[in-house]
């Protein structure tokens, strides 16, 4: 008896052994990757459903693997483990970079792709994407569980039908010229906003938009912060008929012809003639009238198209401000809350990064906030050092290993286009390196802004050079002057000239 | 093998449309219903063991459905699918009724009545009813999850015994004259409060009570923050024998005996003289005593029951307001931070609204709070639209489905008499509707109050007759003055008359 | 059909009570604690395979206790229920305690030993050890979710290199005379702390340490408040080789070259250099030099070892303030937020008491604030009393029985040394004892700290002493001059005389 619980034991551990090396093995596998994925973008399950369902990709994966098992070998452990690895050649290194590939998905959290954008909205004049919530992609991410990142992308003189989002938002225009009209308590307010413009709705506040620019799309990031399901977002439609639905219509007709004072036949003619969706296509003249500034704060009045150049007092143009880092090989333009004090209560600073075609931004870490970077336009890759992930996916080293050792960084790396998003957390060091052929144009949201302070790790103030002189010789062990030799070499500050050759042929994710 | 595993892939892909299915029919049954509320509802169970349990229910009731399966085919989807629907009739209407009943829980995790209630103190005297968390009923209502709602209800020279919560809580007397006794640092304060009174008590304040009205019942409603386990909620009884247990009888007898330089003997005597429980009655002596006013902030002095028509100086009466929305379909009273800042902190706002019979409020959404409405008197029933439940449970739409089109809303309803609580989270267009016998009164706890707006989206100022005629035109796709004629038809404000027949005979979860 | 089906629910209750008890008789078994100890430890798990691990060990259990049932029978429920119990004797008393002994970690949530640390580094110098996770321990840790506790414990003259971490620090220096160097911007500040000092460390802060002390061990408490991944804490070096690994290894050799201007195979030398670990020896020289203080806030200037008596400007010493409660049983001292301004916005306070051997501190509770308490000296125990755990583990009574019954209060208890730490939530009355051989010396970190009050029970000014004459005649059902009597005879105040004898030879956890 004694002896068979004994080897229930054994058999329990050797699982448990079993379970982190399989696990660890079936993320590279690109079946499971899809499977998961759509046990993740099954927007109806709730978080009970969406484990079952993951645990079935899982068995199923499992299965699979075991049938292959014969055929091939597990490859070796991934790149992180030797900091200057021998180049690869020929077959071989085709493999282990194919075999990194499907690798980084669970390797890697914090970078994201156009596969993990949700479309909310599409339509023949447009579309709403919306990222997929941090924490569906990984617990590291809890910090910024409750906001969300999406972006609308329409085509010229595009309307986009009056709603309101129980979702703080924060606008940032990048391209086209928005009229965004907002009703505020009994005061409708129309802001024609320009590109390099951010701008605030408030949770709860009806808004429509025009893109009155007849030439140029329209390209706007979305920064959410969600106050009525935490880290979920949805838009409620008040006009519309068939498509979008108006909200009007989940009322009882006798609830909605008493609250209306109107005969039903009435209420269905209203609301069923929208059969277009909710961006559709406005006239010349209709875009000429809902530009007509109305209502604003400022005392600046004016009718279209006098207003054309010229932002509105609600909104703050980052282009407008005087970089606050500056030199040939980029550009950091920086909202902090004395410039717009709207993003005060949601603790959120926005930067703006124009890194020039070939240069590098950082390494540098924030010390308190959290950055979600969109790329908005170029090519490039950014790498960050994260010592919650190991080279085999989420799992550190050995227990054994790890409480006797200090902690390993794992390099976190993806290509970088439009459309990307990465996440750089707190405390994490971080670098983007823009390709040669085009500048790299990032949108930088900061979460938990207040007091954050950025640590430069390289270039001019970089921390390691203000160290004591005994701090130097005992933490690298050398003569301090040849830690300041090495780390007094760089004299520009922020923005550097990038690498000559990138990495592994551009591929980041060594 | 390969194909094996093609075969496995499908399977498992079939087994989660399948399991979706299953969830969403699972909800009609009364004993998994039944089965499931056990589970929630066993408090010493950890997450673990609860989904565990529930995981059980749904085993069992799978099984049996199946069984059932060749006895009856599985009805159509629910109502929420078309706007007006043909009204069915004979049998097939009932049938679909009950169909409908029996799936209200798991489509309306927005509505809570009798059964939803924990009984926490019962004895001759009176009880103390406390609702259960609401993350235990949905995870929809994740940003309410620190709070709970319960009543106390006693007869008239009821004495509730002193204890200390780990909670904030927020008294609403509806009924009854109670005097509450707290302890602050060395001062003890009684406050003598009338009905229409709010009172703050601090988490960790000793406290007692006495219902000082020889006829009246007490009826209070109490919202909490719990402190110490978020979302859980604890009294803790210093004075009290067996029943109430004290808390100083946890502590070893030598431990007491040394903290109270007492012996043991005298200790077990105090502390095992109470067995009536936590509410007993007090004398009429008594209560004299007791609502005599001693120790308040306030200058005014005075004995009872002199003291009787005057409320308590650090309480705010709710009905000797200005009433913010009156006309002769409603009154609404509001307290805001300016009237009691002890609200402040919690970020709360209080209202009472009293619809005369046969009236209605709203509809009206908030902009950034959620409202948790607790009936107080009278009947009728709500109605929301929510874009986070589908016709068929919490399910949503197919992703397919969902990843093109717009949200669509599923009225979320319910039949209101006292004790039936409702939620209605930020952004969700809401309205409420009298009976045609008697006015429907209202608490409602507003969360996240600070910089709410409430938007009217009927009646004068309503949203929709303040978009720009462009803006109109093009959301409905009629011409402006359509939109206008409807939405101006209704020239009351808030409070509305109400539907001259109720919808499906008084059901509102058509 | 019908009937397999009932029979099928009779299962599943039948097997929900049997989790209940075998979950509850499981928690004694020192080998499932040992197994699920490795799953909570075992870094890399994320929570479901953590949660997977756990369920493979109570699997384990299960199957071993069914073996062992026909060899002896289940002991009776722990001695929670009786308020006096028989002193058992013998055999059978020994039995009693070992029971209680293995039953006490599931019991007891709120008390950790040495098991409960992870040790993050460790050298030939010093080491780092971090507390578990409050909530790997306990959901009901919940509130004190996002902090964690750990101790740093050097030789004299040890260095501690140079790194940031992702968390708010505040550091209590118990031991040794450390000198502590952070960069803010690019201002490098020393600051020469002694026995007694609470220095706080912003997240994301560079920082390093030296032990000045030539004699004298280092020992300091460190409480965080991470900012990165919510509950989870890691130090990032910047310096360093193979041990610590610099984070700037994780980088592409491409892009560090770029970076730092430097060819690769001098920052080979660099980064490769140090492999003795992130606690290292320094020497006298070196000491010297690091210990003068350079670029304070303060005016005071001077150079070592004229500031060697003298505690930094930036720090608050917790000894040189008057204390807060003194008499011959104890001594508190109590940092508030003016006292040191830096605590404010972690919303904490920190004292320090210091119990006179056998004596004893409260019982008292806090209204507001949950309490972690760390054990720098001395032997003892404390008690407390709680009503969200039961005599047989996390389990509540029956919920029948709960539905009737005001809360049941458990004692929860430890025996406390050295690094032993203990949770007292909000309302939860508590004491501690110190033993009759050494003064009890203990750390307190206080969160949730603004608007808290301390609430005595015993002594001067105890609550029940406070209540109406009438309250403590209904609330007790006894005579108020008899509730007098007790309450009114221990006159000293917050410290006591301890009790003559320890409840059970010591063993707190009867």
């Amino acid at each position: 008896m004694a002896l068979k619980s004994k080897l229930l034991l054994v058999a329990l551990l050797l699982s448990v052994l079993f379970l982190s090396v399989y696990v660890a093995s079936a993320t590279q596998d690109p079946e499971l990757k899809q499977c998961r994925h759509q046990c993740k973008h099954q927007q109806g399950l709730d978080s009970k459903q969406r484990e079952q369902c993951e645990q079935g990709c899982d068995k199923y994966i499992k299965q699979k693997r075991e049938e292959e098992k014969h055929r091939r070998s597990e490859g070796g452990g991934g790149g992180g483990g030797s900091f200057y690895p021998i180049s690869e050649t020929g077959r071989e290194q085709e493999e282990e970079k194919e075999f990194q590939g499907r690798q980084q998905e669970d390797q890697n959290p914090y970078f994201f792709e156009d596969e993990h954008f949700e479309t909310r909205v599409q339509t023949e004049e447009g579309r709403f994407q919306l990222l997929q919530k941090f924490t569906e992609r990984s617990d590291l991410l809890r910090a910024i569980e409750n906001y969300r990142i999406g972006f609308l992308d329409t085509k010229p003189h595009a309307f986009v039908a009056p709603s309101h989002f129980d979702a703080d938002t924060v606008l940032f225009v990048f391209q086209g010229r928005p009229t965004v009209t907002i009703v505020r308590g009994e005061k409708r307010e129309s802001h024609n906003l320009e590109r390099g413009d951010l701008f605030r709705i408030p949770a709860g506040t009806p808004v429509y938009m025009v893109n009155r620019d007849e030439n140029e799309k329209l390209f706007i990031v979305e920064f959410m912060k969600p106050v009525s399901v935490p880290g979920e977002y949805e838009a409620f439609y008040a006009a519309g008929g068939e498509n979008p639905e108006s909200f009007f219509k989940a009322f009882s007709p006798q609830v909605l012809q008493a609250a209306l004072k109107t005969e039903m036949n009435k209420l269905e003619r209203l609301f069923g003639q929208q059969r277009q969706g909710s961006i559709t296509r406005a006239s010349e003249e209709q875009i000429k009238k809902l530009s007509q500034q109305h209502g604003q704060g400022g005392g600046s009045e004016g009718f279209w198209p006098f207003h054309g150049g010229q932002s509105s007092s609600d909104a703050l143009n980052l282009f407008s401000k005087h970089p606050s880092q500056a030199n040939k090989f980029g550009h950091l333009f920086e909202a902090d809350f004395n410039d717009f004090k709207q993003l005060q209560d949601l603790d959120l600073l926005v930067s703006f990064a124009n890194i020039t075609q070939g240069a590098m931004v950082g390494p540098y870490f924030n010390s308190r906030a959290t950055k979600i970077s969109f790329v908005l336009d170029g090519e490039g890759y950014f790498e960050m050092a994260c010592p919650y992930v190991s080279s085999t996916g989420r799992q550190e080293q050995q227990p054994q290993q790890r409480q006797k050792s200090s902690p390993r960084y794992q390099k976190i790396s993806g290509n970088l286009r439009r459309g990307a998003v990465f996440v750089a957390p707190a405390g994490h060091p971080v670098t983007a390196i823009a390709s040669r052929n085009s500048n790299l144009q990032i949108i930088c949201f900061e979460v938990n802004a207040h007091d954050n302070i950025r640590v430069p790790l390289a270039g001019k103030k970089n921390v390691v050079s203000q160290f004591d002189r005994e701090a130097k010789e005992l933490a690298f062990n050398v003569p301090a002057r040849e830690v300041d030799r090495i780390f007094n070499n760089q004299d520009d500050e922020f923005f550097f000239e990038g690498p000559n050759e990138q990495p592994e042929h551009g591929r980041a994710y060594a």
